[in-house]
């Protein structure tokens, strides 16, 4: 059976991680909020289940992912959980956990990419906390990319160059392109500075764009453009 | 051969989340940057770890944990790993995926508490960013707190309303106990008007202090008080 992946319709965020492993591993899914309403998906389809109070295990918010009877929620459980089923993490335990760890920093990077333009609340628009943005968006680029790109480099570097966690992809390198590929939409300036200081990140990008599936995805109308509704957001101003 | 937890000495913060889980089983431990340096213990150790550009699989930041040549970083990361040798987790893997997504939904949480007196930069001093946290902070006790507590309590419900996961303790239990706790010295009034809306919420909190070593722990001096340099900090400026 297809697995169900739940999120929001208009944007790539959280849900992004996952799809890029559905799409690499060439799994079946249903990306169920931007299916038609008609056929009982849609938006409505997702309200329904997070507003479900039977709902055995429910999720804080999307993405979830319904596979048969099972829900998952929280991206870095998710990728978790598909990892071994879509042979995208290796096999022994302490890969296992070492590729989370990997993945739960980058989910850090990733909510602190977001708060550069919700710094005051995510329940406001961000035209009513520009002031406090600007000065995030500047210690965000002056020193949380840097240090997190000198660690994803050197982790990179000390496992050959190639690969996060062994001698194959696994789920961190792609999660690890798609935080590249946002910041280089949100901060292109700043990234244009900064990433030709850390070239095995660059490389990764590179290479995991290049891959078959993936490529073939991200020319697809399945890969919904960067826009000011996501994570990574492009306001010229917070870039310096 | 004892577990090594390596984190900052002087503050519960994230270790916090697993010294709990750690004394809850009656682990040995070795809170390591606490004990004397002239054991070859204490921050340098910490710090030697940190910046040991040979460490095979290197944290971002503390806290980390070693398990004889085994290092795994990131709190929620350590829970997974910790949790089936500690038993504070279910045998099947659909509980030990959804024990670790409420872990997930807790750290989010955590996080956001974190922001509301850090809002702009971790590198920046309260003091230089208080316009902007008593902003976050009311929009954090108006909105984001009544919404994870809700949700923690739904979960808590659906469950028979003792255990967040099957029929006993598991790690997301005593990291719900530990959140709780720091929301109430964080926020006391606020905490103060909103809990007794999440009795079960409350009921657990007041549950787990009561277990026999968690007692015991929260009695000794391994327990550090709370104070100004945690996640959780009391500035009566934030609490409305």
């Amino acid at each position: 059976m297809a697995y169900e992946l739940y999120y929001w319709p208009m944007l790539q965020g959280r849900g992004e991680f996952v799809r890029l492993a559905l799409e690499e591993a060439g799994a079946a899914y249903v990306d169920v909020a931007r299916e038609p309403e008609t056929d009982g998906l849609g938006l409505p389809a997702l309200t329904r289940i997070l507003e479900d109070l039977d709902e055995p295990r429910p999720a804080f918010a999307p993405p979830f992912l319904r596979d048969g009877d099972r829900v998952v929620g929280q991206t870095a459980a998710i990728l978790l959980y598909l990892g071994p089923r879509l042979d995208l993490v290796g096999a022994s335990e302490d890969e296992r956990i070492w590729t989370h760890q990997i993945q739960l920093t980058i989910a850090d990077m990733v909510a602190e990419a977001h708060d550069t333009h919700h710094p005051v609340a995510v329940g406001l628009a961000y035209e009513d906390q520009k002031a406090e943005a600007a000065r995030r968006a500047a210690h965000f680029r002056a020193d949380r990319i840097p240090e997190f790109l000198a660690w994803f480099e050197h982790v990179l570097s000390r496992n050959g160059g190639t690969h996060l966690v062994g001698e194959r992809l696994s789920y961190a390198d792609l999660s690890l392109f798609q935080l590249v590929d946002g910041l280089r939409y949100a901060f292109p300036k700043a990234m244009a500075a900064q990433l030709p200081d850390h070239p095995r990140v660059a490389a990764l990008h590179a290479a995991v764009a290049r891959r078959r599936r993936i490529a073939a995805y991200l020319a697809s109308p399945r890969r919904i453009p960067f826009n000011e509704q996501g994570i990574f957001r492009r306001y010229a101003e917070l870039d310096g």
